[in-house]
């Protein structure tokens, strides 16, 4: 057995038949698109399907999905996809999935059956897949797997951990989670993941969001009683603005307003939705005579009017700018509001949120942020304490840190070593990295399988496409070179010339026909492609190979390609 | 079935032979004298037997024990004394209990036997009782019961929570614990508490030291981590003071002396003997050739030097106050020395911890205390998020916060509901109260047991006679009268005329006959209570009886009387 170069872990081959593989396709490096498989034989268990948004670095591109490659290529032995919460880091990528390989079924709690039905129904793919709920009772067999389920606490209803049992010992993977001493809503199963614990789990996998934040992080109902607190004393109106798909935030929220004699007038799509899904599943137990619409809003005196919306990221669309900035139809802001941010920022979005606060300041509000009032907002994710008490309750004999960025992965095998677990049990893996199972012991793979980012766009762009173009132009700098191409992934056609955006590159003045010419190559190479069966990676290594030799022999430079994907498949559907 | 006064709970009549009963001794309303008890029909377990160190308000005592007069009356279904751990505050009382039953058998983790067992040499005790060693793996059965342990995080080694299945549902008790995520030896037992948890805890008593603290408590690493990090920056000679009992700080200051090439020395008998133990039991394992005697001192460099001492609490005749008012033989306080407080004062002794503090820092040296350096120690006991992780693995049907002052008491209660327990099913309790354990109920029985508070003086008052009297003068005020009665146990003998101090009852100067003649008064009602066989509690009883009416006829005052035994039985044995 020989070193290999990741660390101090002893890597070997796998052995078909006997060894159980577990690797990522995404979720390792980054926070997103999470996929996790558990492979024995002829049998490849996945957890998770999801989509990363990729911010600013990626202009033209809505979602971020994993290359599925290696899925295809075995698509016979897929058996189940089991889903552990309804995020869209964990579901989003369904849709795309079931266009590569045929789905059988897919395991998932109350909630995110919900939302997965949603989405599958807006796609005309429900009927391409089972779907089957669990919940902490339920478990799931196949020839070589058991499949059992915990819940835990995270920021969405119907949360849960997965623990598989292999052939070669047991695999727990915690899902998204964190540890709420008081939760608002459901209980992490603190018997059954110590029970777990004591009868022995091989490799555990944990959520390293947040893992560079010490501490505990703070129990939800703490942010409901400040809300609560903030509504007793306001003497204007109050807005609130959050993160709709938060059920349990939005609907102490609405208790709160209700508490406080206020009505609740509801505002942003997402919001709308989540609030009526909300009532539909029992989560909110709101009676109707609470909610006012938007003409309504006139009659109530202003300190009797609470408004719940979108917009806490500074979404230029979404409810809350359209207040700030003044063109909000129904609602303006005055002097005497009050505007509450019951959220932290992404990453990424401070200036755009910074821009928002200034409107409502310059307008007359008072403005409350986390930064003001620390119990305005809690994580879903557990910081380093809880991390800790998972690692005690679970008491795995290996680990690897997952669901982050490297730098988190590494912080968070500290904290598992500083806990107990030795340190060479313990693995910080990209994707694609194999780790074998083999008799209750650990070994990385000398091989891995085939990962990748695929970059996508055409779905859920409604009502966005001039700000993504605007977006597209002001972000696309540091000699990138967009490759935007149209096709209609069920017939395989190319539906008009590929579009190439660059900035940092060359300036588009002088070299228009350099432009045209490279659009005109990718054209001419993506027609070849398209009359076989293709992928979307492969259109995407398609687009790369026939521009960056032209590139350089034209300009001397190679910048940065970006195929960007528009699929136009769902909207003829 | 009728409510009582003490809040909502439902209160009943005891079934003998049918209910279970669960009382305290002692531990409620109070931080010390643990004593809790299980009863069920002939059977009674003991949980603890504790004395409670008196501090100033209690003139002439050194102990407080329980009144034993219960299980004196029932001595003959005394079962078992559980230990949980061998604080003075749980084994303390140990002695005086086998003074007045014959205790069958001690069951007690292997520290807390050690520290017993020389506890019962010192009192030639030793052979009147069968000592067991318990750990996590053991059980006791009993006719009615089958008591079970799990290992907890406290400031000692070997501390334990015990469970005790009786006829009519499990009751747990946590002993003095706090969760530690990353412990310096040992470990909470988070799968056996959970799996207890799992199978229906129907009773919890819970230690609500800290229930007014929030947040999680540091772990005990945190603290090995800042001494380590201060003994790298010192320049001169370096002393901690700390609590001789706590031998996992204690072995970390000697461990981070080690690490930072330093010689030990160690001062004070208690940090002394604890130094011999942890060796003897291997919590400390330093090489001899680290540790350095007094008359070595001279010749090691000053920064090659750590000084490990008692007298963290000001104790006036401890080592570190002798170092601090010049009045050590071998040490003395000069310019470029660092003393550390590795301990919190204790409330009470602020002033005397305060005078070292100023002795100190004008003889040069630098004072690094808790609250410059926040995580120069940390508790034993849970605080309030602990409390909620305790409460979430164990999941109890009924609740009663024990080991707290009542305001300590209370703020637990509140915790547990805010856990999930019923408000109903909470017990906020007083020594001697009764709760009934009925086919897994739980109700507060209408009679409870006698309980009170026995002063006692005569044990480990070596070396201190002087001190004590003088602080028996200074603060003997507010309308007391102490009644100090030296008798012999053993032959039950008054060894000379009993002793009154009084302050603020009388003019002491005018007031001579008066005191004499009361001294008289007890002497009589004592000889004559000491002709049959008596206990602690009715000498005490005597003495009050005897002098109250005799106060009342001659002063028309009643001032408060304070028996206190000085029972010289074990010091002629």
């Amino acid at each position: 057995m020989k070193k290999n170069k990741k660390g101090g872990n002893p890597s070997t081959d796998y052995i078909a038949g006997s060894d159980t593989l577990v690797y990522a396709l995404g979720g390792l490096g980054e926070v997103g698109k999470n996929m996790y498989c558990v492979e024995h034989d002829d049998e490849i268990i996945i957890v998770d399907a999801g989509v990363k948004f990729p911010g600013e670095s990626l202009p033209g591109v809505n979602y971020v999905i994993p290359d599925f490659e290696y899925l295809v290529k075995n698509k016979n032995k897929v058996k189940a996809l089991i889903i552990t919460h309804g995020h869209e880091d964990h579901i989003g990528g369904i849709p795309f999935l079931m266009q590569v390989i045929d789905l059988p079924v897919i395991y998932a709690p109350k909630f995110a059956t919900f939302l997965i039905r949603r989405k599958l129904e807006e796609r005309k793919l429900a009927n391409q897949v089972k779907i089957v709920e669990y919940d902490g009772n339920s478990s799931v067999k196949t020839k070589h797997f058991r499949v059992g389920f915990f819940s835990v606490i995270h920021s969405i209803p119907d949360a849960y951990g997965v623990y598989i049992t292999t052939p070669n010992g047991t695999v727990l993977m915690t899902g998204d989670f964190k540890f709420d001493l008081t939760p608002y809503e459901g209980n992490t199963d603190y018997q059954k993941l110590a029970f777990i614990g004591s009868t022995g789990v091989t490799l555990a996998l944990s959520d390293s969001t947040n893992s560079a934040i010490s501490d505990f992080s703070l129990s939800e109902k703490k942010v409901g009683q400040q809300i609560n607190d903030i509504m007793k004393n306001v003497k204007g109106r109050f807005i609130v603005a959050s993160f709709a798909s938060n059920l349990f935030r939005v609907s102490q929220i609405l208790e709160a307003a209700v508490a406080n004699g206020k009505k609740v007038a509801v505002f942003g799509r997402s919001m709308e939705n989540v609030v009526d899904i909300g009532q539909q599943l029992g989560h909110i137990n709101i009676p109707k005579e609470h909610f006012v619409k938007a003409h309504q809003l006139k009659h109530i005196p202003d300190d009797k009017l609470c408004i719940v919306c979108t917009g806490s990221q500074g979404e230029p669309m979404a409810a809350l700018s359209r207040i700030a900035n003044g063109t909000h139809r129904q609602v303006k802001i005055m002097p005497g509001d009050t505007v509450a941010f019951s959220s932290s920022p992404i990453p990424g979005n401070s200036e755009s949120i910074n821009k928002i606060l200034n409107s409502l300041s310059r307008a007359g509000a008072t403005v409350l942020t986390k930064s003001v009032l620390s119990n305005l907002h809690t994580t879903g994710h557990a910081s380093q304490e809880e991390q800790k008490l998972l690692l005690q309750l679970v008491k795995p004999e290996y680990f690897m840190p997952n669901h982050g960025e490297n730098k988190m992965l590494k912080i968070h095998a500290k904290t598992a070593i500083d806990v107990g677990v030795k340190p060479e049990n313990v693995f910080i893996n990209k994707n694609g990295d194999a780790l074998i199972l083999r008799d209750r012991k650990v070994y990385r793979s000398n091989q891995g399988v085939h990962a990748d980012d695929i970059y996508v766009d055409g779905y859920d762009t409604s009502g966005l496409d001039s700000a993504v173009i605007k977006d597209r132009e002001l972000l696309s700098d540091n000699g990138l070179v967009s490759v935007i191409v149209s096709i209609d992934s069920r017939n395989n056609k190319i539906l008009c010339r590929p579009n190439i955006l660059s900035r940092g590159f060359v300036y588009v003045k002088e070299s228009k026909k350099l432009i045209r010419d490279a659009e005109m190559i990718v054209f001419e190479a993506l027609k070849k492609e398209l009359e076989g069966k293709t992928t979307f990676a492969s259109i995407k290594n398609t687009v790369r190979d026939s521009l960056e030799p032209y590139f350089l022999e034209t300009t001397q430079n190679s910048p940065v390609i970006i195929p960007v994907i528009l699929n136009k498949h769902s909207d003829q559907a």
